[in-house]
């Protein structure tokens, strides 16, 4: 390879900033979520899984895996085709008209991934308004980072979650521009909310369209599970929702849910909707099943939240550098991506525990840190060993420990 | 919704230009490929499906079915994270080690979708080479025309195929420059094959980085199913094979094949790979057991060719306007956009055939026509209605039917 000098460059330059990212090659098993296999060089180990996306255990619930089971057996294992060409399966169709009832919109568009709904949706709905200015929050995901950049449009970015930087912008422009807010519900990094209300208000008042990105909070929050904007009662106010399948449905692929008008849109203009094989059917089936259920289920969501909150509770009195929300997520502050690695290694080594350590360019240098995401599976033995082993793996580094001053003394 | 308007009128611009789309929604039947039902707005239909890209039917073979459920069953239905961030799952690893060896690469990575491969791949790829030239074939595919423009470097298109423009291009350049060819092996709307060695000759001559879209070829041709380089025997000179999961492998997802060095920059440095869940354990093993079976056996392939060329000659004699290539792509031409959308409409309706039309964008206007995919279990009998009923629907359409004179007479 004539060129290889440059690959080789590209990854020395990784390792030298300690970002090359090693993956663990995971064994999952139904059933025993939070448990799995690691495949580890020297033979397989069991692990515990502390980082895993698929929030609430959904991917290996019984109803799940017989959709999937059942569909394959009955339909096979592809879509065959682009949604145009034959890839229009029936289960995707009923799919759609389960994420639209979810989220009280006329309709919804599934596509392959969250990442492709956000770039691709994103893309094309500022393409389709003439002059249109993109207000992005500083903290978006990459796929809506992506999403602006494909359209090609003007574009200002908000500070994050500053609503008076927001209406500063949005007031500095004409009424009649069309303008597009882009921000998420849940920020998966730190776990903190969105002030949907307060962003809904300002898009009313200065003539602006809003983008929602719910992917770690649809199934989890609000009424059945529509999600944030769903619990503070305004999802009617939101012109687009956009979720994922992949984290609390269990599955994979991603969806935006809006106006019959907007989803007819997309799906005729977005080339990463048009020009791509459509899911697999027995994968559709299987997310229609998670949907279902957690609109009736409240079981998952109230332990969750529950689970969350006592492992929060348990690192605070142990004195580890909790980054507070009020969400399911648990960040882990090491503020050294050296550290973040080993302290990651040290658990999968000698504790069996899995927590994938969380740097640049994910989060900001100096804030690298372990992500913990606690499901309704981890019990309370799991949760006690993993703090044990986090301040195991604290002292070791020389870590600070905060010690807590009781009141009384 | 204030921006109404807009849509209305995007979508207003499809309807009066004829290439406003609509779905059929389709419920495939394994075992009774290409047999399927169609859920008509009046009630299901029996349909036989002639444009799949299901090209060997393996999405409905046992062994990728019976994977599929296997593994879902063991290991549940997601993958649960990123690559990353818990979801590497053992069955994607094996089936980036059978990729590899099926193209005799190093190494291999899997992605979402074909789409993405293409996007982020050609993308990553070019941002790491300094002053990157790209030389893209102007008929390459949508995906790799986004992957071109996301890189963000300088491309030139060459004429379709014409090496001698391609050579023109490159001999303009400094032969230290980094350039980057990408090109398809089998162009899907035409049917026709890049000149793979004489592509290769150049890169070699000029100094130049090779990337192939094998989606169409992969699984059909060469040895073992691994495509149109590795049939002209020119596989190890390419620097970058991609393919599809979702065509002749029956499933879901796309990858790259390529040195190790080139794998691993991509993995640790495409937005596309890395802040994207993976593909479920499920779909992997399936992709792994259609790849395998591909592998040893040649009957898919044997008779996919006999199928296709029987088909075309039944066409040609016929008079049926067939555009002519060497693979297993059956274009019939009709160039003109409303009767190529109601010749489907009647397949449909009255024949129960489905074959979705092509219009513009996906072929130049003009261009319009039907594209037939005949695969393995397409039998005489399917054949012979699906002739006689292009025949009805030229007749009824009053499109020109060409007579051939007998050299006799």
């Amino acid at each position: 390879m004539i060129y290889d000098h440059f690959f080789s460059e590209a990854l020395g330059r990784l390792h030298s900033e300690r970002r090359y990212r090693e993956f663990a090659d995971l064994e999952r098993v139904a059933g025993r979520f939070p448990q799995a296999i690691w495949h580890a060089p020297d033979g397989p180990r069991p692990v515990v899984i502390w980082c895993s996306n698929d929030y609430l255990g959904m991917g290996q619930h019984p109803k799940v895996i017989d959709a999937m089971v059942e569909t394959a057996i009955r339909m096979g294992a592809g879509a065959g085709g682009t949604r145009n060409i034959s890839g229009t399966n029936h289960p995707i169709v009923e799919l759609e008209n389960e994420l639209a009832s979810l989220h009280g919109k006329d309709a919804a568009l599934v596509f392959t991934s969250g990442y492709v709904s956000n770039e691709t949706g994103i893309a094309t709905i500022a393409r389709l308004l003439p002059d249109c200015l993109i207000l992005s929050d500083a903290l978006n995901h990459n796929s809506m980072i992506e999403g602006v950049r494909r359209s090609g449009v003007e574009k200002k970015i908000w500070r994050h979650n500053d609503v008076r930087h927001l209406e500063d912008l949005l007031a500095a422009e004409p009424f009649e521009r069309p303008k597009l807010i882009v921000f998420e519900a849940l920020y998966s990094m730190d776990g903190d909310l969105a002030p949907v209300n307060r962003i809904c208000d300002l898009a009313e008042r200065y003539g602006a369209m809003t983008y929602i990105d719910e992917v770690h909070s649809t199934g989890m929050y609000g009424p059945g599970g529509a999600g944030i904007a769903a619990r503070e009662g305004t999802s009617h106010r939101i012109d687009v929702i956009e979720g994922t399948l992949a984290k609390a449905f269990g599955c994979l692929g991603g969806y935006i849910s809006a106006d019959a008008k907007i989803i007819d849109a997309v799906r005729s203009y977005a080339p990463g909707f048009i020009f791509t094989t459509a899911l697999p059917p027995a994968v559709c089936a299987a997310a229609t099943a998670a949907i279902r259920h957690l609109k009736t289920s409240q079981w998952e969501r109230d332990r969750h939240q529950e689970r969350a909150a006592r492992l929060k509770s348990l690192l605070h009195a142990a004195g580890l550098p909790l980054m507070l929300n009020d969400t399911h997520i648990v960040p882990l502050l090491v503020a050294d991506p050296e550290k973040c690695k080993i302290a990651s290694d040290l658990l999968l080594s000698d504790h069996g525990i899995y927590v994938q350590p969380i740097n640049f360019p994910t989060v900001p240098r100096g804030t690298e840190r372990l992500r913990i995401t606690p499901t309704p599976y981890h019990d309370n033995a799991l949760i006690d060993a993993l703090v044990d082993a986090l301040v195991d793996v604290w002292t070791r580094l020389e870590l600070p420990l905060q010690r807590h001053v009781l009141a009384a003394e």
